[in-house]
């Protein structure tokens, strides 16, 4: 279709999305470039460069957008545009999608496998099993059950459902905050902020877009409140809980457990979790199976396809 | 009640369940015996002892039983009785009780968290993390989904049927095989072998009662119909898979992965699993959440007590 429609791809991510775009469009893989010279590199192809394809790790922020003077599109290969500077966008005219509903189920699948592990410590039963001390020590200390806990979703969005829906089926009651009550469900119990969620809940679940309003919505006040006995999933953002102050609990024991799919600063993640036996660590999994990443990499081509066919985009968000 | 009443504790299990043995009855701890010794002790007490309290790992064996000439109850602190010698119980008119239904949902909570964490390579993800690979090596490998799987189920007992459950939350398509079809699941899809449903499924679930009948049912045959994309989860006995074909086919790739929290000869676990990411291990801690435990000891009380006081039992096996 469009040799001449050139497409910029921040990152690594999936080879067949890689080899699917570079079949149909000019691609630019913004990693060749060196660390310190990326800005120069888009300014060379700045007139080339009409669409940006970004991830969770590296989007358009507003110097890839400023310095892209022709750019007409950011389809990201997410759900999450955090890391897209949608206000720059709106501005500019640029229209930018996401890959909504095809991630859902593996995010709500994790989340729920996370809350069951870090219960039951799957994790730690597991190095215990690896290292022998079962033969030698003895049988493995009790865990906590998760059927018919209280499950609290911070976002009772396409995810947040999901999440709810599986937990439903092992007998947990459902709370959650969203920005409104939702109608729909009247069985779930809607709170209008994040620590009278975590006063109702065994299990609290991040699930919610990353926004101004949710950054560290998850803060020591939230932390305190779901305590000693209480865990935190996080299959949102990193940014979407105060860290230092989520560490600190983790490690003193003021928090149960915690089950992390993202961090504040990938793929960094905090030393002092690295040797915690209350924690499960995956690094950002949500959407990796190969069945999401297929379907997602199809929505990104299509929607840039579209584009350029001056069609509807499919998932638009500008 | 009985100080007299003689109790045998196989095992050292529960404190809370030894506790409350040990303030009710005369108490009698096996495993305080020097390991050659133990036949010993058993007919040192042989007048004593009237309830033997075992579980998972040491039962009541025929020797045992012969020992014990005062043997009126064994009370299993287990669903499985596969560690007592019913036929000998059935001859001598010894009563058996066991603890079902306490320990469904435990069971089956653990059964589904295994199947997401070897689908999506949990385990293995978190050791990536735990070694600092993933700011070094850059993103994980990508994994396989979950929900819509194909489970098949060995055995549609309590525990089958609340994995059934919790799976169906996942849009998974469930068969299985039973003694008989269950007319009240026709939503389910029956088998009547298990090679014929493990070609029918991506996940088979082993969650039968050992039994002659089920011993080794999960066999090469059945090992390699589920091939090198299956996945197989062991919540039942580790008798009921031959153990060598399994770890060979891990090893070899010819299985995907397994979910394994039962082993032929625990506690010992075969070293050439230790190594393995396409597995998960866990130390036979189906039921090991301290809210089963509990209600698990006080139905083992119960019964107990029950029998001391010629009332009916509350949960007889024979």
């Amino acid at each position: 279709m469009g040799d001449s429609f050139g497409v910029l791809l921040t990152y690594p991510m999936d080879s067949y999305l890689e080899e699917e775009l570079a079949r149909r469009f000019r691609l630019f893989r913004l990693w060749e470039a060196p660390p310190g010279r990326r800005l120069g590199f888009l300014r060379a192809h700045a007139c080339s460069i009409r669409a940006v394809v970004g991830n969770t790790a590296v989007g358009a922020d507003a110097d890839t957008i400023d310095a892209l003077r022709a750019l007409e599109i950011v389809a990201s290969f997410s759900v999450g545009l955090d890391k897209v500077d949608l206000a720059r966008c709106r501005a500019r005219g640029i229209r930018v999608t996401n890959t909504p509903d095809v991630l859902t189920h593996d995010v709500a699948d994790l989340a729920v496998a996370l809350a069951i592990d870090v219960l039951r410590r799957v994790g730690a039963a597991d190095r215990f099993v690896r290292r022998g001390a079962w033969e030698k020590e003895g049988d493995f200390e009790l865990a906590s059950r998760f059927s018919g806990k209280k499950v609290g979703i911070l976002g009772l969005g396409r995810i947040g459902l999901a999440v709810a829906t599986r937990a439903e089926a092992f007998g947990c009651a459902i709370s959650y905050t969203s920005r409104s009550e939702k109608p729909h469900h009247p069985n779930y119990k809607y709170h209008s902020n994040a620590a009278d969620l975590a006063a109702d809940c065994d299990v609290l679940v991040v699930s919610c877009a990353l926004t101004e309003e949710t950054r560290r919505i998850v803060d020591r006040a939230v932390i305190d409140t779901l305590g000693p006995n209480g865990v935190l999933i996080n299959v949102g953002r990193g940014a979407h809980v105060d860290e230092p102050e989520l560490v600190s609990a983790l490690v003193e024991g003021r928090l149960g457990g915690a089950g992390l799919d993202v961090f504040a600063d990938e793929p960094s993640v905090p030393e002092a979790l690295l040797g915690l036996e209350n924690v499960v660590l995956v690094p950002h999994v949500g959407s990796s199976t190969w069945e999401t990443s297929r379907a997602m990499a199809d929505l990104v081509i299509a929607n840039l396809e579209a584009h350029v066919m001056k069609k509807p985009l499919l998932t638009p968000v500008i």
